[in-house]
Parts: C-alpha cells; sequence; structure tokens
C-alpha cells in the first residue's frame, strides 16, 4: 500500500495517531506512558495506540484518566529484549510489541510509531512490514543535534556502513525534509560530511555525490562539503554522511561532550571557590545543562520507510520520550514522507527495491 | 640511508638536535623562536638548526643569549606559503626554510625537524627527501588528545583517505611506539576505531585488521575495537583509524569542544550571578582551561617516514610550539623511529615502497 493511499485514509478527522511500543527502553513501560502524559497537553488532536502488556501497563495508566481517553492499549505478552539479533526478532517476534506497533502503521491504524527498543529490530521489522519509500534504496538512521544556533540534522547515523554516491542523495533529500518538518525551516542548507571544504578533498563517492545533489534540479539548498568541526557551530541544518562516518563523528561528539562535563564538574568541585562560584552561578549552569540536555532532542528518525517510524534513545526517561512524541508528531503533521516521495519522483531518480542494512546505532 | 646509520652518527655526544622551520605558521618566526627559548631550559643537552630568514629571525633572537649560544640560524629567504599546493612546493621550494630544515635530517644535521607550516607540502617534501621506513606503505599524521586518564594517541588524522588493513596495521605499529615515546607507557593498549565494539562490527578492513594486529606475533596490548565515545573516555591509549575517518573525528571532538566552551561562556556572561559565580571558581575555571587547552597537546609527527618530523599546529603560540618541541626531544630521544622498525621486523611484514597520500589535516 503506498504512502499517498495510506495518508488519506486516516487523515480524514484531522487526528495524528501514534503507536507507542510500550515494552521498549531501558525504563519501559514507566517512561513510555509517562512521556505519553507530559507530551499530549502541548499536540492537537493527538491519540496514541499504545502496545504491551496490559499488566504493567494499567497501574500507570490508572494515574492519568485525560490520556486514557486518547489512548487505546492493545495487549501482548510478548517483546523484544534489547540484546536480541534483529534476525531473530524478525523471525519470532510476530506477537512482540514492537512488531504490532509497527504493523499498526501498516494496517493504516497509526500514522506513526515509537519504540526505545533494540534499534536493530526496530529496522529489519520496520523493512520487513513496511518496505521502502518509492526511490530510496536504504533507509537512514536521521537525528538532530545541538549546534551553535540550535539544532541540525544528521544521517546517516549507523544503518549503512557502505554507502554510494546515490545513497547519499537520497540521504541528503530525506535530511532535508526532516529539518523541514522537525526544525521548520523552509530551505535548510545541506551539508556533505568530509575532510575538508574544497571540491578535490575526499573519496570520489562523495564528490560524486556533491554532484547529483548539484544537478538533481530538486530545491535542496546545498552548502557543499562541511568538516567535522562544523556539526555543532551549525555550519549546515542538514548533514549527510555513510553510517559508519555519521556513527563516528556521532559518538565522538557525544563523548567530548561528556568529557567536558565531567573534567568541568570535577575542576570546580575540587576546591571550595569552585563549589561556591558554582552554587552562585546555578542558574547559569542549569541553562547550560537543559541547553546541551540529550533529552531535549531525543528522537531519530528511520528515514525511507513507507510509513514514520521513530527510534527514542533507550536510556531516556519520561522527558526525552515525550521529546521523542513531539517530534514525530512534527514528522507525521508535516507529512515528511509525502515530501520525500515528491523530491524523489521531481529529480527523476528511479525507484529501487529496498537492500539489506547493517544496524551500528547505540 | 637508513635510521640505524642516522642515528649513530650523531648520537655520539648526546645531544639531541631539532631542526626548526622559522617561517612555518601563522605567527612565524615569532612564535618559533619564542618557543624554543621557552622549551629549551627543560630539555637536557638540545640543540637547535634554525631555517629562515636572518632580518627578521635575529631581532627575536638578539634578546636571548642563552638560546642563541645553542642554536645555528641558516639564512633563506624562501620559505612555502600556506596556501601552495604539495606538488608546487615540492616542485620549486628547495630553498625553502622548510626543505632545508628537513633535509638536515637526511644529511644527519639533525634528529628531527618542526615546522608550523604548509602540512601537505611538509608530507610531500618529508616523503621525498626522507623516504618511508623500511616496511612502512603509507606514512600517518599521528596527534595527541586529552583524555578522562590524561592523553591518548590518535592516527592516522588525515594524510590517507584509503587505507587497507596492512595500512592499519602499520597504524598500529606506530601508534604504538609513538605512546610509548611521548606518553611513556610500557604497554600502551591500541584501539580501532570502529561503529561498535562486537567482533562482527563494521567494515570488513577493520576485522581483517583486527586479525592482523592479533596474530602480528609482536609486542602490541591490543584493546579491540573502540566507539567513536571512547576516544575521550581514555579508553585505549593509541586510536587507530583510517586518515578519512580519524579526520572527521578529530575535527568533531575539536567542533564539540569549541561548542561547549562558548555555549558556557555565553550562559554565564548572561547573568550577574553568572559572572560572579565564573569569578569567585576563577581558579577551578582555570584549572579546566589548561587542562584542555589544545596548546598543551600540539605536535603530531609524520609518522612512518625515515626521519623524524613533527608537525605544529599552524595557529598555535609560543606555549604551544614550546610543547611541540617537547614532543619532538621525546620522539628522538626514545628513538620512536627505531622502535618502529624492530617491531616490522620482528612481526615478518616484508617492507614495501612508499606510495602517494592525500593530506588533508587542518
Amino acid at each position: 500500500m503506498s504512502e499517498q493511499a495510506r495518508k488519506s485514509d486516516i487523515d480524514s478527522n484531522g487526528e495524528i495517531i501514534i503507536s507507542l511500543d510500550a515494552m521498549g527502553g531501558d525504563n519501559a513501560p514507566d517512561i513510555v506512558i509517562k512521556g505519553a502524559e507530559l507530551a499530549y497537553r502541548s499536540l492537537e488532536n493527538i491519540k496514541f495506540r499504545i502496545f504491551g502488556n496490559k499488566k504493567k501497563i494499567m497501574p500507570i495508566m490508572a494515574k492519568y484518566e485525560a490520556l486514557s481517553n486518547i489512548s487505546k492499549i492493545i495487549h501482548t505478552e510478548e517483546f523484544i529484549s534489547a540484546d536480541e539479533k534483529p534476525s531473530s526478532a524478525l523471525r519470532r517476534g510476530r506477537n512482540s510489541s514492537m512488531y504490532m506497533a509497527i504493523d499498526s502503521v501498516n494496517n493504516n491504524e497509526a500514522h506513526a510509531i515509537i519504540s526505545a527498543g533494540n534499534t536493530g529490530a526496530l529496522m529489519a521489522i520496520s523493512k520487513f512490514v513496511l518496505r521502502t519509500l518509492p526511490g530510496i534504496d536504504r533507509p537512514a538512521i536521521g537525528g538532530l543535534l545541538p549546534t551553535e544556533k540550535g539544532y541540525c540534522v544528521m544521517l546517516d547515523l549507523g544503518a549503512n556502513i557502505h554507502c554510494d554516491a546515490e545513497n547519499l542523495f537520497e540521504f541528503a533529500v530525506m535530511g532535508n525534509a526532516f529539518a523541514r518538518s522537525v526544525l521548520g525551516l523552509a530551505r535548510p542548507t545541506v551539508g556533505l560530511l568530509n575532510v575538508g571544504t574544497e571540491k578535490n578533498k575526499g573519496h570520489e563517492t562523495l564528490r560524486l555525490a556533491a554532484t547529483l545533489i548539484e544537478e538533481s534540479g530538486i530545491d535542496i539548498n546545498f552548502y557543499g562539503f562541511i568538516e567535522g568541526s562544523d556539526i555543532n557551530a551549525g555550519t549546515a541544518d542538514v548533514i549527510v554522511a555513510d553510517g559508519f562516518t555519521g556513527n563516528v563523528a556521532l559518538k565522538t561528539a557525544e563523548g567530548t561532550a561528556r568529557f567536558f562535563v565531567n573534567t568541568a564538574k570535577k575542576s570546580m568541585l575540587s576546591s571550595p571557590f569552585g563549589i561556591l562560584g558554582m552554587a552562585i552561578a546555578y542558574p547559569a549552569i542549569n541553562k547550560i545543562k537543559k541547553r546541551l540536555d540529550p533529552r531535549n532532542y531525543n528522537g531519530a528518525m528511520l528515514l525511507g520507510l513507507n510509513g514514520i517510524v521513530v527510534k527514542s534513545h533507550g536510556g531516556t526517561d519520561e522527558i526525552g520520550f515525550a521529546n521523542a512524541i513531539k517530534v514525530t508528531y512534527k514528522l507525521a503533521k508535516n507529512h515528511i514522507n509525502q515530501q520525500i516521495i515528491k523530491e524523489m519522483v521531481s529529480s527523476g531518480h528511479v525507484p529501487a527495491e529496498g537492500d539489506d542494512a547493517d544496524i551500528d546505532i547505540e
């Protein structure tokens, strides 16, 4: 069933229905339900379909009457564990909360699905159930990162270890639609991650991808090549990389951030002046913490599938999960997949069948 | 002329002679001379050969009598500019300060050479003049990064865009010798940068490189695969990557560090409590600054050449240049290239002639 048909079927009454895998993530189903409770009030016409073990979900839901009224709980006792192999999850997981939640998108019972569970399983089942969008060869994982100017979108964060120029072109189209939908930018700038900004830098694949984007005739505000230091600087709104490079860059940025926080803490706490200074500067420090809090940009999309699938960080709390719901809502509301299809058609890139991806995020 | 012959010729009186390209870098020759003045007192039996324009060098040297006594200035009016192409530098640069300084190592007039100039030109001329060490196919750029535990060595930082498993094996051997020489570690741990820690993760090239290292029979404390988040965490003492990945990771870490400092500053300065807190915590903040100051780990080595060539950051000041001198001194004192040759011989890897490298650092 095509994305077009899918949307029109369930958009009739203006509702956005989001399916939640209540059993995925380190603190499921607690953070899933509490996250939904935190998120729904600011999101117009939202409804939830919650998949998981009723015995575990109901005691939490009992506290939230209004949330219960806009949610439908679909019971299943099975779930995909964090360390289950994608192939095994796909084979034996048909009655799991994750699989059933994904299936609800395929059955037009929901616009989108969120899971904080096993990324590899989520990608494998989603690809099997939903298939890829016309013209998209390989799905990619796209997420948000904080920058000097706000946020940027980076993809692929680890779904595809090997990528050719055509894949990178498709990532550019998908990242562009993601930034428009979630960041509300009319014409986001798109950069290709490389080792230098000059045209002759890097792999042949990157130079070819740049040409594909430049000559595609579609509405992409192409910035050109960018470097690792441009990611957090906010030089481009969308950062395109193969899944190997994107994953290394994402984790390096996370690691450097952690190192800074730890070093700062250690130094400040090692002297009474540091402690006093921190106490006085507390409101300002709080502002920094909030600005850099990964919960505030939780919610990565499995882009390129014929349905909206969002991955929440497995270790997040209800605030992080609520943000993943907000991201998902924007993706559905702004019809991200329609945008991608439109660009792919207008670029004249021929539809191709999806291929297997190695999952290497988290 | 072999490295063995080179060392014995000039080691006789226990001196370490370092050649300085006085004309390389944004603030040359000022920072070069002042850096030498800062460094030499803590380094036993050090002597300098300083290559560059006497008219510019002498007015600065005039202030430093003791430094003048241990330095020999070799005059040349030519230099390699920052934006000159490596091929052009190689062709027309024979009388440049950089070329002459490198040549002094080849002529056994010095143990090592430092330049803060054009990285591409430095690599091209060094490869042409010094050639690669026996068994080393491609030179790599290795540098220091701060970690939770101290410092780590990372290579390749951008000399080789495409690397095979054999190249990565050689990088592991060279990084190991670098960490021993500069960090003073007896058995540094060596990690291969990947998208996950499990054995089946990433490229085939990485898995092959892991096998080569494990089965080499040489004395390497191999940690296995590490991820981007492990770099600053200090999980491994030596981080091995191809030049593309290493360059992206290095610049991402630098960018994230800059982003943190800027965000913290902006937030602190935006409120009077923040400013007051910072003033009180100043000694602690100073400690953080010092810990993370890139000048403190300035000095990347062009590893794998038949001679010690160190690249200082082009934009550094005299403190940074002094640190590059200290790094170079340790590399020469600990005979890093002898260590590399010994390991390559004992691993049974057959000597191969050097190949062209694309330079993409800075």
